[in-house]
């Protein structure tokens, strides 16, 4: 409670239920003084208690198919009618693999399933900036953030293709970044989180020992969803102005982890 | 001459004519003792040369879109009948983005251009790699080449979304790589080249400019296509078995660069 | 001014002057409640205006030379005495190289002078953390960051034997990262710089020309000292308690350009 | 047997018994054409059976310690002797740690030996390429390589000081391959080699462990001595003249793998 985002407006996308990381976002940025609106799609809405999060941040809904130009265009310009101005801050954290739900294999997808993942995962960050951009919506120095993962780097085999629609998404983030730090002064920036189980993480195959598997191999363990809130707040902030078009690991030191020590053991 | 490949049977996908990476890539490696099947789409066959490569080559040609399942099953059943066995190595040089061709801006692209180019220059790779690990069709210690840029880790603000696509087609190498070299013994990496004079690359705005500017800052100047022929038949060849899941930049030292004397000299 | 650091006790090493970056460091850091230690070495303080620092921020100076365990050993032991406890963060804000202050060319340096810019500007940095790790003077979830430049990454030919020192800089904070999140819960990290106009920087051969380079290249530009230090504080505070091991760029999107509009303009 | 290096000159460091990654490049480069000079410290002469390999190669021994520009002057002077001009291909395969051999932990290590293993390990490079850059002994398009270690990158606990000594060397490499490539338009590249069980390798402890980790990990398994020594032709070669200032890894696909089934097994 440090009123860190005092003033701040913001547009937060993706929070399902109480595990997941943009629950607990909004949940934080609200105690830190900012004002944002939630958002999610509306088959993904009714799955999840978005009404007690917006209840409890004293937020509103706007409903938004992040795969959908139009809903994106009027997810942006209500939110601005809502919150009284431009934006300060966005957090996407959407992602979904059609395959790992129907259970294709990596190396045999159903390749509609393919594109209707990448749509999902990764473009629609590109079409919510694409708004963003065109709406002239971002205030100067504003922070857009979009939640990534390491299999974007690295094989994780059960990751399936959010591996490389992580790889996309990314990319986009350097790539449209560019951009908005030319003609607008925002940032933009992914957080490479550590595995964590939240609805959507635990439909990954193997998650549990996986995530032990994770858990001994970083010096810090784990980050949680709870670390990941606080550390987005700081992306959001003003202490980071100069942060842009990086990718963030924020993974209790996993990352840069050749074996540790507990790792070892079991091969000893 | 080396009689590096000798014995070796390959697939050649983009030899659109004699400036190609993937055209070169052909002479050498029939130099070299190899011999293979040229590939190439429908429509940029009715452009380009290839069938003069192919008798320069003593090789035959089938075409195949290479977003086609179909064709490509077609292709790599042809190819074992003609070659007489499974594959031993395969270079994708594929690579087309609609919003460039119809100067669509990155921030502002037509999204159905955006999937087809991605479709016809990352997820090919996926579904050729999809057919020869199904059809069983690569020989133990086999090499699969695609052809990146690094605008999959950097920004070049005209490379527009084939920055985005490049990325999605390395995590695609590591992602199969790990399956193909787990179950086939078979090596998968991308050659991450220089901005290369070929037809494809001439089509960037600005990109007489941006050769002079990589030329300068490499301090090996820019690798030519003929230079790149040369690596990938060493990344063919039976040195480099245990290469795989990387990204090889082949470049004269442009990605590890900083900034060089020459380039300096323009700011002082 | 959040209270970001309301309670917290530290060790702020290499403020020379108001262009320092470990001084405006310390000037927020104070802002933000916390209480710390302010040192240097001798040969440095003379140089400099500690005192005035010193004065402004209610904080006391332990001269220590960071090359020597027996005066680091003095330093923390002084500091946990006056601070009352165990430390929260440690900034480590060191460098400096005898072959550049001399004129030596990197091909051809004067190899005493490399020994001994080497143990100034980075086993320094591990001889203050085997201190502060055998003495157990780190609080749980403390914070220690080294400052670094990208040269350590990539070439920049001015800036000489600075370019490994920063690499075996950038590789002590992993290593010994390691061990000191396995055994303390305390994370280490690197922050790498926008080149800065501070009194080391501007040391360099053809400083200026080269921020002005970096300053087009960045889509945000450079990063100031002052931005450094708020970036600082965002490491130090326990919004970041989850990252480690990492080598974080805070240079306005530098590290991850190709080439800008900016800068392509000198080469069209 | 390709003649890949016919008519090439190089010299090689540090083949001390047939389990040596530079003994197996030695023969293999012998094999494919090329004339050579063996180097080795004198102590480390005394250990190993190099007057074997100089016999089986035809190849005369010039004993040279590497971290005296002395002794290395007198050995790239005498190789040009004898080899009748100038140099094509170095191999620099050096490295020790005095704080493992004298089991001293990386938190508290005797910085006397940290400073040694530097020099012989890291500076040795430098000081190499220093001689035969001062005496223009480089044939245009030579190739120069040092063996490298993934500690350069991540962490492995039991690998010690040698992680930060790996780091500054591949440093070294950029920075001085800025200098080689601009002048005389040479190479300098590092190889990032899987654990390997030579006499050195087997030194670490816990080493066998880690093998068999490293080798589930991988999905081709660890690349082995004799991959390392072909892998290496291919960079002394003309295949692969534009690569330059990289770092290569040749281990299996372990640098770019998360996690392998093979190793979750054991976490499930």
């Amino acid at each position: 409670m440090y009123n860190l985002l005092k003033g701040k407006k913001g547009i937060i996308f993706g929070a399902l239920n109480e595990h997941s990381i943009a629950w607990k976002t909004a949940k934080r940025a609200h105690d830190e003084g900012a004002e944002f609106v939630l958002t999610n799609a509306p088959a993904a809405m009714k799955m999840g208690d978005l009404g007690v999060l917006a209840e409890k941040t004293n937020s509103q809904i706007i409903p938004a198919d992040a795969t959908s130009i139009e809903d994106l265009e009027n997810l942006v310009e209500k939110s601005m009618e809502i919150l009284g101005g431009k934006i300060d801050f966005v957090l996407h954290s959407i992602g979904m693999s059609v395959n790992v739900r129907k259970g294709k294999p990596y190396t045999d997808p159903n390749y509609d399933f393919t594109a209707k993942g990448w749509d999902v995962s990764a473009v629609s960050f590109h079409k919510t900036m694409n708004v963003l951009y065109r709406k002239k919506a971002m205030n100067e120095w504003g922070s857009i953030i979009a939640l990534s993962y390491m299999a974007a780097q690295r094989v994780f085999p059960d990751y399936n293709d959010m591996a490389d629609n992580k790889a996309y998404l990314e990319s986009v983030a350097r790539s449209f970044g560019y951009f908005f730090g030319r003609d607008y002064k925002v940032r933009v920036n992914t957080i490479s989180q550590s595995p964590t189980p939240t609805t959507a993480g635990t439909g990954v195959k193997g998650f549990d020992g996986f995530l032990a598997y994770a858990d001994k191999m970083a010096p810090l363990g784990n980050a949680t969803a709870a670390d990941c809130a606080e550390y987005t707040l700081a992306m959001f902030s003003d202490l980071t102005k100069k942060v842009t078009l990086q990718n963030l690991f924020h993974d209790g030191g996993f990352s840069n982890m050749g074996v540790s020590d507990a790792v070892m053991e079991k091969f000893e």
